[in-house]
């Protein structure tokens, strides 16, 4: 059967390696396995959204509120927004396929980072879109407006912090660049990992309220699955003006976030103590890796999220990746991105102890 | 800002009413709302799947294991196919769409029954394709057929039992009918009622197993929304040649069921004595709205599904599901279907008592 055409060039995204995997390919006990490869949050849920969904187990049946009335009025209040500025999706990720539907096209092209996260190009590739990257591997804004003079692209992805190099934009460097962008175009301002930059450096902090009420051209996306705690659950968001919001109202297919889903977002915002205890000892625990990359004299780059990503020389970032996988450490090899290097989840302490200790014996001698 | 064209056409989808929304428009307690408006099973999840969402609460932070491994063997052993014939949805809304925007485009056209299930209709506009409906209420397959010789359609949707209407399609007639289409045509059998039908006739039991192998261009969908009680959940499949589900794997996101719900997926299917219970109780009950139609002299369509759709003369289809509304009774008007009628899902024997008494109050005068 012939199907569309734009197919041929899709790859699938390479998910990170589930804890079930190791167990079946290595016959690792699943309690001896530590999965530092997906960053989700290794403090789990707050305690209150676990109890929240035990509680509503039996509303499985129910198809949630599909206005996610509740939901919206909980962020448009953490964000000092409107409900009309918000559109939820399983995911951010969804958000960043809406957006990619709404403005691309076989004529259109669209700017991103050269290292970046890799579901900007697998969505865009499916619309036929002309896919332009930067070549530096941090974002340099001056790279991207030269690459926006000469290509005219209808959509821009900005990650702030970077998936998967952590690195984050000063605020007042991203709304410069945001000055010189005319309002044809979306600019999509990625902050899955704000939570985290926001702690770590306020001039890093990009906050929604300003951004869309300055540039009505750009779609702030956050996500529920890094500091809340709530991966498995698939819920994030997109805060922008109603023009832009209304219009991916349209892509979006109904239901998409589930009833536990719902209910555990809502409730998760209301237990920012929670979140703000996790990112406080993500940073404690990052010390530690960075303190031994110094100790070995290994490359890494300084990060703003609840990952680390450390560059590698002499060693194959591919073969340490597996190492570990064979010992129950499962990690990520980032070299698919064009980089020699490894992207490390940070841990609970224990977690990290285990690791630093495995990587000091593949890396350290 | 100008958006991609295709989309001036879309219309959302319009979800049934939420009680959430009774509660906050009505003031009535949610208590007392019953919402027999979106074919959720009214007996709810089976009590193993419920607990073991409870169990697992604690991994809402994880990713779920994005191979689906698991459940595509469950599903694999269930229908007699192979895990390669699978493919995981967030509902069978989800395979849908990646079947539409994997042989869509503003070159092609997609063939549908006049009065079926909405979305079909809201995917391909976002692909630009050409929409054709059949004029007939039922799925009339002479007519399907001179549609397709006529307009060469690159898809075709087949809803059995169909959605609004609850009637089904005999399987020896469907088969006839897949005989004509050539390969190069995708046909999407929607068989998310299809547990129904096959209890109350064998004859309208599609088997994916023997569709599949026969016609390397079908695509069979399912879903866990309404026999398995799993509406909530979000989560279906479809089974197909693995030409079909290779490709579609290219369109799906990653993560794109919750972890919580992949857990009860799995353990759904282990359960199908509650499955069967729910059905036969479902056509009791429903026989309960077909002695109460005759005694008023109401046409209804004999139902293949977990619900009935009475088509009303005098009274205004809009109007009374307003009345129903404002006395907390959530049913559905399918006016914008082209139909003056209600759709209503079967309840619970006590549900179903009250809706039976309001609805003789509002009709039967």
């Amino acid at each position: 059967m012939k199907f569309n055409a734009v197919l041929d060039s899709i790859k699938s995204y390479e998910a990170g390696k589930p804890i079930e995997l190791v167990v079946r390919e290595y016959g690792i006990d699943p309690r001896d396995v530590i999965k530092l490869a997906s960053n989700e949050n290794p403090y789990g849920a707050s305690p209150r959204v676990i109890q929240k969904i035990a509680d509503l187990a039996p509303t499985a049946s129910i198809y949630p509120d599909d206005s996610f009335f509740e939901l919206k009025e909980g962020l448009a209040g953490q964000y000092g927004v409107a409900s009309e500025n918000i559109i939820i999706g399983a995911g951010s990720d969804q958000i960043l396929e809406f957006a990619v539907h709404a403005v691309l096209n076989e004529n259109e092209s669209v700017l991103m980072n050269s290292i970046t996260f890799a579901m900007y190009e697998i969505y865009a590739k499916a619309t036929g879109a002309k896919i332009v990257k930067t070549s530096s591997v941090h974002h340099d804004l001056d790279e991207f407006y030269e690459l926006y003079k000469k290509e005219k692209p209808k959509l821009i992805f900005i990650c702030t912090p970077n998936n998967p190099t952590g690195e984050a934009i000063k605020n007042a460097d991203l709304t410069a660049f945001l000055d010189k962008i005319d309002p044809e175009t979306l600019v999509v301002v990625d902050g899955a990992y704000m939570e985290y930059a926001a702690l770590k450096d306020p001039a890093c902090h990009v906050e929604p309220k300003a951004l869309i009420q300055t540039y009505s051209n750009v779609l702030y996306t956050g996500t529920f699955s890094k500091a809340y705690g709530l991966g498995g659950m698939r819920v994030g968001y997109g805060i922008g003006m109603p023009e832009i919001i209304t219009t991916l109202h349209k892509l979006r297919p109904p239901f998409n976030i589930t009833t536990l889903t719902l209910a555990a977002a809502i409730e998760a915002l209301k237990d920012n103590a929670f979140v703000r205890g996790c990112i406080e000892r993500n940073f404690e625990e990052m010390a530690r890796y960075e303190t031994f990359a110094q100790k070995i004299g290994l490359e890494y780059i300084p990060s703003y999220t609840n990952f680390i990503t450390l560059v590698l020389k002499e060693h194959d970032s591919k073969k340490v990746a597996q190492q570990l996988l064979e010992q129950g450490v499962i990690i990520r090899d980032i070299s698919s991105y064009g980089i020699n290097a490894i992207r490390i989840t940070i841990g609970k302490k224990e977690q990290n102890t285990i690791v630093l200790r495995k990587l000091e014996e593949i890396l350290g001698s």
